[in-house]
């Protein structure tokens, strides 16, 4: 394992009256349609960005490791400074995260996907004919008549054929074996604990799952569950602690609420647009040391495969930067968690450009701002996760290492 | 130690229909003769890789940290993704990979040193006099008559006064002390195991010295011998495994379709020259996923110091390269394992330029294939051990990493 920079941050940082401004835009990244052509961001007319790379700092942000795209969950784990590959969170406890279920300690998160079940229980169908989030959501929501004595039990529609099951009780563990079989003619698998310490929870799975039947037993399409990634709240250490920051989040989805959530920030506002979601900075400037603004639509738009709408998605965020920088915030950064290149309507590994602005920044002579210049870059080509070291440092938050 | 990128690619490959071409220039990397002056591939005349810079991207690539020179053995490894620090090829193993000795898995490989002794069975030559190899390889020959029950023998001449030793046998383990004292004036050392389970392979080396005294004892110039480098087959996974690649090896020396064979590569063809080569691989073009295509006499040249044959013959490689491009790989790589600049003389520490080229690469900009254009390339300065990774990722063929 790579060295754990919250080892150093942990000792160093101090507190000052520094604010500390994180703009993710989502997918940032991206590729021209032909070699030799402009990209998304190159495309776009970006005056107030390019102002900035005029006075800050670009460089690249590998999201994990060369030649690996992550998703959501690692990408902002590694912008939030949190190594992606040390902190992995749960496919339950993302899917949870993602509907904006907060997890508490004593909580198991566990992914359901509705199947059918022939007479003899055996699976026909393991996405329930990938069923419509309409037909689906009833179902899930009966699912809530589920008793179990001593745990509670929380069912949440996601989409389709997929479910979130968190039960809460004393002494879960989150180490079961998924009950799907990836495969068609056998039942689903029995609950068992994959670990020692999570024996209860199978059982108290069994007892879901049975009474699931039930409660399902005369729906034709989905007549059956399996259910995956049992995981409990990542331990992740807050912000307060390995940076000593005051940290909120400003953002319009779920997942990302979600994400800011387990590292410790507040999530602050309950804004819409881009334009709300500044206003809220506004609003809580005096409040917090650090911000994290999620901008979503240029990821959506990358996966769409659109480069048109993707630009002028760039372009809105482009318009929104004087809202932010008539706060001065002593730091800057304009990132994003990995690209999306709507040539391959998907998160990619392409390194994503990033701008970092402060007055000790050391400015590297950019004109643009944009995946070519930012290759030229001062901050180089380098792991997200060290974006927030360097956060601290351009804040003066990080005193010296050794004497 | 650093992240294994196996963890990640084991978990994340998937397979498809891409082609991936890999070819390595042995020692590709120069310098230029006076400061200010071209380096050998900045010298020569490469139309067609220039092209394929215009449309791929470039970099350069370490081959194991920075200022470390490696030989063939982690040069190679790196290239193939395999960390060169965590997987450490025993030099009797390297040393019977490099003849084309295929080692079982109950084999020890051993590098083996005639010697001369005195009356008394004292070194007086470490080396023999660096007897030829013309006089030399009967001597080793003469070797295979040592006889030892329960143990096959196999001995075979390298160079000048190097040959190997594989004893292959139930329960025999590689641990042990090299036999050579490092000094003159002394008797070659016991053979003794360095680490439990290998004592028995130390009393099976004690008859084969004694043995070899016996064959050897009328001959003045090399009457002893000495053994080094004791050391089993690697256990290195296969491509297969870790990145779910069928992979083709096309190389001419017996070293580098030894290494290709220790990552699970099929050997392909008996090509000569590069001509042939290329033929090989479009006649194995349908039947594997990955190619390595392996040219040597951009080191061999290098390694003598001539400038000009170097430039010659990575012309001959550029020639070549409309035979490759035919073939439409979905991903093509061009790199070297490490740097070998005719000025040195010697492999070098310098990271090697590096083309990637496919239709998602993100184009630099590069016009040329070179040193100074690799410097500022896309794929920045990384480790080679990131190549492999971004071949799957370029070709499609690595899922996303986490949700």
């Amino acid at each position: 394992m790579d060295t754990d920079m919250h080892e150093l941050t942990r000792e160093l940082h101090h507190k000052n009256d520094s604010k500390i401004v994180m703009v993710v835009a989502d997918g940032l990244g991206g590729l021209p349609l032909e070699p030799g052509g402009l990209t998304e961001l190159e495309t776009a007319k970006t005056p107030y960005l390019d102002a900035l790379a005029a006075r800050g700092v670009q460089g690249l942000s590998i999201p994990v490791k060369p030649g690996i795209a992550p998703g959501s969950g690692p990408g902002h784990l590694g912008l939030f400074g949190y190594d992606p590959l040390k902190y992995v969170i749960g496919r339950g406890a993302l899917e949870a995260t993602g509907i904006g279920f907060e997890l508490g300690p004593n909580d198991v998160a566990i992914r359901g996907n509705f199947c059918t079940l022939d007479s003899a229980g055996r699976i026909t169908d393991r996405r329930a004919g990938r069923i419509s989030s309409e037909e689906s959501k009833p179902l899930a929501i009966r699912l809530r008549d589920v008793k179990i004595p001593g745990v509670e039990v929380f069912v949440d529609p996601v989409k389709e054929y997929r479910f979130v099951v968190v039960l809460r009780g004393q002494g879960l563990g989150g180490n079961l074996h998924d009950t799907d079989p990836q495969t068609t003619g056998v039942p689903p698998l029995e609950p068992a604990a994959s670990k020692p310490g999570s024996e209860r929870t199978a059982e108290v799975v069994k007892v879901f799952v049975a009474q699931a039947r039930k409660l399902l037993a005369s729906e034709k399409k989905a007549n059956g569950v399996t259910l995956r990634g049992f995981s409990t709240k990542p331990a992740l250490p807050s912000y307060e602690e390995v940076y000593g920051l005051r940290a909120a989040a400003i953002a319009v989805y779920p997942m990302y609420k979600g994400l800011a959530r387990l590292v410790g920030m507040t999530i602050v506002g309950q804004a819409q647009t881009l334009a709300e979601q500044i206003a809220v900075l506004k609003e809580n400037w005096a409040s917090y040391d650090f911000f994290f603004l999620h901008f979503k639509y240029t990821d959506s738009t990358g996966e769409d495969g659109n480069f048109t709408n993707k630009v002028k998605r760039i372009e809105e965020l482009d318009a929104a930067m004087p809202g932010i920088t008539a706060l001065n915030p002593t730091v800057l950064i304009v990132t994003g968690d990995h690209s999306t290149p709507s040539f391959l309507k998907s998160h990619s590994w392409h390194p994503v450009p990033t701008l970092l602005v402060s007055p000790c920044c050391r400015f590297d002579g950019g004109k643009k701002f944009s995946e070519s210049a930012a290759l030229r870059g001062g901050l180089g080509q380098i792991e997200a996760k060290y974006l927030m070291p360097l956060a601290l440092a351009n804040a003066g938050r990080l005193g010296k290492f050794g004497a």
